[in-house]
C-alpha cells in the first residue's frame, strides 16, 4: 500500500541555524522558508536526491508543533510522510486493521495541497505517520 | 556533500509487532530479522521504492539502542543515515565547521558493511545523522 517515502519532517528551535546546518556543514540543497499561516508553520525543504528533508517552526499563536518543541527543546524528528495512490481506501484499510487515524479520520489537505491523513504513533512504534495521496 | 537519504531508523519494542503492522497495516516489502552481533542490534530492512526504513530491536546485554527504549518505551525514530562519497573528506569538512563527531571521529564499518560516522544530535536539531560512504 505505502509508496515513496516522501519526506521526513524535523522540528526545530532555530530555523536560520538549521538551514546554514544543512546547507554549510552537510552541503544539502536548502531552499527558502515558506510560511503555511493554515498549518501553523513555516516549512524549509531540503531536496536530496530521492526525498525532502522538511525543516518545521512554528508559525502563529497556536503551531501544531510547538508542543513537541517544548518536549523537545533542541528540536527532533516530529513524523515521517508516505505517500499513497487512494488515501481513502488506504483510511479505511488501516481502520479495518484496527489502526488509529488521528483528527475523526477525514483527509485534509496538507502542507504540499494535496490530503493528508496522521496515524496514531502508539500504533506505529512511537512514530508519527502521515499518509500523503499523490 | 550529503547524497541520498539511505535510510530511517526506528528503534521498537516489539519487532514481530512492528513487522506486522508495516506489512499488513501499510502493505508495505517487510523482510526477514537479521541478527547484527558486533552491533548489538536485530534489524529488519523495509524496502520502499526510494529509500529504506530499518527496524531495530536492541540484541544482546549491551545493545546500543536499549538506553533509547528504555527513554522511549514505545519506540521511535532513531536515526538517519545520508549518503556521502568520502567519508574521511565528509568527517574533515565537518570538524572544520564546528560539528561533533561521535565515537572519536574514526569510521568504522556499520551494519552494511560500509564506513560509518554518527554526527552529535545536539549539532542537528536534536536528530541522530548517521553518515555512510556508499
Amino acid at each position: 500500500m505505502i509508496g515513496r517515502l516522501n519526506h521526513v519532517a524535523i522540528a526545530v528551535p532555530d530555523l536560520e541555524a538549521a538551514r546554514a546546518q544543512y546547507a554549510t556543514m552537510l552541503g544539502a540543497d536548502v531552499g527558502a522558508p515558506q510560511d503555511e499561516p493554515d498549518h501553523g508553520v513555516t516549512v524549509v525543504f531540503i531536496t536530496l536526491p530521492n526525498t525532502k528533508i522538511e525543516l518545521l517552526y512554528p508559525l502563529g499563536d497556536d503551531s501544531p508543533i510547538q508542543g513537541f518543541l517544548d518536549k523537545n527543546p533542541s528540536g527532533g524528528i516530529h513524523h515521517v510522510c508516505y505517500e499513497v495512490d487512494d488515501i481513502l481506501a488506504a483510511r479505511d484499510h488501516l481502520l479495518t486493521e484496527g489502526a488509529r487515524v488521528l483528527g475523526g479520520g477525514e483527509p485534509k489537505i496538507g502542507a504540499h495541497g494535496k490530503p493528508v491523513l496522521f496515524l496514531h504513533p502508539k500504533d506505529f512504534n512511537g512514530c508519527l505517520v502521515e499518509l500523503e495521496q499523490v
